[in-house]
C-alpha cells in the first residue's frame, strides 16, 4: 500500500492512542512510550503505526522523513488565546510590577480599552498580519491547532471583522484555527452606563450576524463579578446556543460567582480559567461533561498567589485541559511547552497530566477529540519531533527550544536551526 | 578612521553607559534608550557610539550590519552556571512534583551525587561535547559571557577534568567563559564519615594544584546546614584566597546560618542564592561590597514559596545581579530573558533592574565590570539585537524568542531563523 509520508527511526512515540472521550483521573497519567516506532501518513491522515521495519515492510514510500532517534508527541492544542490586536501592552507590564493599580494603568491610557481602540481602528490586513506574525512563534513552539478569539472590537462591525481575519488565518496559515465569537468580553466604554442596550446588540444584532455568516464555531464570554453578571451571560449564552453557537465560558478567574455552575447548566463545551471554583462547581462540571480549560500562564504573568485546583479537578474526574491564554494584557505567552511547566511547578501536575492537557483534552475543548489531539490511524498527521531524553525533559528544562519540527496534517511547517 | 564593523540602524539603543562601578539603587532603574542609533567596532572593542549619520561620517568601513531597526542591548552576563555534567535530570523533576523527598530521590540513584558518579566516569571529550550543546542553546538566548563551575567531580583528578573541559569550552566557543573550582560542591560519599579528611583533601592538594594550573580563577563552596559550616567555609576560601584564587559562595540559600556575613568578612566578590538573607547580612554585604547574585530561576523551579529579598537589596545600596544557576538538578534553566522574566515577577525588580542585573551588575560579579556588560568606547563589542517595541518587552513575553542576533567581540554568532 501506498504512504505520502513514512517517518522513521523515531526514537520514542508518545501516541496518547485510546478512546474517543476526554481523559479523566489516572488516564492523564498514561503515555504508554514505544520505541523505534514509524508512522505512515496519507492525505494528511496517520494511515498507521509501527515498528520501523513492520511500517516500511507495509507501506511503500518515497518521502522518508527520518526522526534521527527523536521523540514524537502530538502537536500541541492551544484551545484558549487572544491574537487579534495591534499592540502588545508591555509598558502596563512595568506599571503592574511597579504596584500600580487597574485603575492607574486605565488611567495611563492602558487596560483592555486601549486594545479595544486600537483593534476597532486597525485595517484588516493589518491585523492579519500582525496575528500571522504571532501565530508563526506559536508554531515554532509546537502548536498545531489553535482556538482564537474576537472580542477587541465590541461592535458588531469591529467584532465581524476581527473574525474575518481569523478566517483568513485559518485560510493561510498551516495550521487548523478554530474561531470564537467573544463579543462579551468587556463593556464597550459606550454602554458603559447602559448594559441593557449592549445586552440588546449582542443578542439582536451580533450574534445573529456572526451566526449567519457561519463565521464562528464557539461563543464565549467574561463571566466576573465586575463584568458580565451570572444573569446576564446566561441570557447571551442562551442566545447564541439558540442560533447553533457552541459554548465556551471564561468562569470563575477572580471571584466564584457561580461560573462552573452556570457553565454546567447551559452545556457548555468547556469553562475556562476557573481560579477560584470550589468543590460544588468541580461537581458540576464533572456532572455536565465540560471540559476545565486551565490558564496557569495567566495566573503567573499576573503574579498570582494561588492557581486554579488541577488536582482536585483531576481526582474528581474532569478531564483538565491547559492554554497559553495568549493576549496583549494579562499573558503574552505564547509557548505550550512553558505552560506545561507551570502545569506541574503550580498546579503540581504530572508532566504526563500535563501532555494529555495539551493535546487530546485540548481538542475536546475545541470539539476535536475525534480528529486530532492523539496519534492514532485515522487522525490528522499533527506531531512534533523532539530532542529531549524523556517527556518529563520538557516542563524540567525552560528557555532554549528543543523542538525539532512541527509536522501538520502530514507536511513539515516548521524545522529548527 | 577605519572601523572593522559598523552597526545602522538600530531603532534603540540601550547602551547602559556610565561609570565603571557596579550600578547600585536608583542607578539601576536608569536605561536611558537613544533612538535612531548606530555603534563602530574595531578589534572586538566598541570605538564609539552616536547617529547614523555621525557614526557614517567618522568611520570608513566595508562591513555594515544593518540592526534593521531593531532594540540593541549589552549581551547578558550569566555569572552562576554548572555545565559540566553528563545527564539532566528531568526525571527527578517528575518525583520532586509527585511529592517525593530528597532522600527518596537519593534512593531511587537521583540527587546530585548521581551526577557526581557520571561526571567521574565519563571522558573530557564527552563532558566537553555535551557542554557545548548546552553553552549553543545559551548564546541562542542572548548569553555572551558565561561563569562556568566545577563541583561535580570532588576528587583532584576530576575536578582538574572538569576545569580542563571549561578551558577548551573557553578556547573553542566564541563567548567569554570564567572558570571557578567548586570541590566544596557537596561532600564526596567516600568521605560522608570523615569531613576532616575531605577538607585537607581540599586544602592542601586540590587548590593547590588548581591554583599552581592556573585553570580557575574563582574557588565557590556551597555554605548551608547540611553541607559546609560556616568554620569549614571560612577555612576553604581562607586557603583558596591564599593562593590567589578569587571568591564566590553558594549563601544563605536554604537557611541563613550567616553566610553573607561571611562573604562580607572575606571579601568575597559574590554572595549566591541569598534565599534567607535577613537584614544583618544585607548590610554586611553593602560594608564590604560583595556583588549578591539572585537566582530565582532555582527558586521557581523547586516551587519555592519565597524569593531573595531583591528589592530590601537594591533599597540598601547593594548592586543586585541574577543569573540563571543552569544546572541539572535543581534548574535547568538556560535562557537570561527568562530569568528577567522571573526577576520581575517573582522579586518586584523593574524590567530596567533586571537588565542592569544582567548585564553590568553580572560583569562585575564575575570581575569583568570595567571590560564588558555595557556598551561604550573601549569596552567589549558584546551585544544582542532585539526585534522587541521596547526593554519592557523582554520580561512581559515568554516563551518563544524575539532575538535577531548575538554579537561577540564584534562577530556574529547567532542569528535567529
Amino acid at each position: 500500500m501506498k504512504a505520502d509520508t513514512i517517518i522513521t527511526n523515531i526514537g520514542t512515540l508518545i501516541s496518547l492512542a485510546g478512546n474517543d472521550k476526554p481523559r479523566c483521573g489516572k488516564e492523564m497519567e498514561s503515555i504508554s512510550p514505544v520505541h523505534d516506532a514509524a508512522l505512515a501518513i496519507k492525505d494528511g491522515l496517520i494511515l498507521a503505526l509501527g515498528s520501523s521495519t513492520d511500517i516500511l515492510n507495509r507501506f511503500s514510500c518515497t518521502d522518508i522523513l527520518d526522526a534521527k532517534g527523536g521523540t514524537v508527541l502530538p502537536g500541541f492544542v492551544d484551545c484558549h488565546t487572544h491574537p487579534i490586536f495591534v499592540h502588545t501592552r508591555e509598558d502596563e507590564f512595568a506599571l503592574r510590577i511597579a504596584g500600580k493599580s487597574y485603575v492607574e494603568i486605565a488611567q495611563a491610557g492602558g487596560g483592555i480599552r486601549s486594545t479595544i481602540a486600537s483593534t476597532r481602528d486597525a485595517s484588516e490586513e493589518l491585523l492579519f498580519q500582525l496575528a500571522a506574525q504571532r501565530i508563526k512563534k506559536m508554531i515554532s513552539q509546537g502548536t498545531t491547532t489553535l482556538e482564537a478569539k474576537s472580542g477587541y472590537g465590541l461592535d458588531t462591525k469591529s467584532e465581524l471583522k476581527q473574525l474575518r481575519v481569523i478566517k483568513r488565518l485559518s485560510e493561510e496559515l498551516p495550521i487548523d484555527i478554530i474561531p470564537t465569537f467573544m463579543g462579551a468580553h468587556e463593556y464597550p466604554v459606550e454602554y458603559k452606563t447602559d448594559h441593557e442596550r449592549y445586552l440588546e446588540i449582542l443578542c439582536e444584532e451580533m450574534i445573529p450576524a456572526v451566526a449567519e455568516q457561519g463565521i464562528a464555531e464557539f461563543c464565549d464570554i467574561f463571566t466576573e463579578a465586575h463584568v458580565y453578571s451570572i444573569e446576564e451571560s446566561r441570557r447571551i449564552l442562551q442566545c447564541a446556543k439558540d442560533h447553533g453557537l457552541k459554548l465556551k465560558m471564561h468562569a470563575d478567574e477572580i471571584e466564584p460567582i457561580g461560573g462552573a455552575e452556570l457553565a454546567a447548566e447551559l452545556g457548555c463545551v468547556s469553562a475556562d480559567h476557573l481560579g477560584t471554583t470550589g468543590d460544588q462547581g468541580i461537581a458540576a462540571l464533572q456532572r455536565a461533561g465540560v471540559i476545565p480549560v486551565l490558564l496557569p500562564a495567566t495566573l503567573f504573568s499576573l503574579r498570582a498567589k494561588s492557581y486554579a485546583r488541577a488536582l482536585p479537578m483531576i481526582q474528581q474526574g474532569l478531564p483538565v485541559a491547559i492554554a497559553t491564554d495568549y493576549n496583549p494584557g494579562s499573558c503574552n505567552c505564547d509557548s505550550m511547552p512553558f505552560t506545561m511547566t507551570l502545569a506541574c511547578l503550580q498546579m503540581g501536575m504530572s508532566p504526563a497530566a500535563a501532555l494529555n492537557a495539551a493535546t487530546i483534552n485540548a481538542a475536546h475543548a475545541i470539539s476535536r477529540g475525534a480528529v486530532l489531539g492523539t496519534l492514532e490511524a485515522g487522525k490528522q498527521a499533527d506531531l512534533c519531533i523532539w530532542d529531549i531524553p524523556s517527556l518529563n525533559f520538557i516542563p524540567y528544562h525552560f528557555g532554549s527550544s528543543h523542538l525539532c519540527r512541527v509536522i501538520k496534517k502530514g507536511k513539515c511547517i516548521y524545522s529548527a536551526g
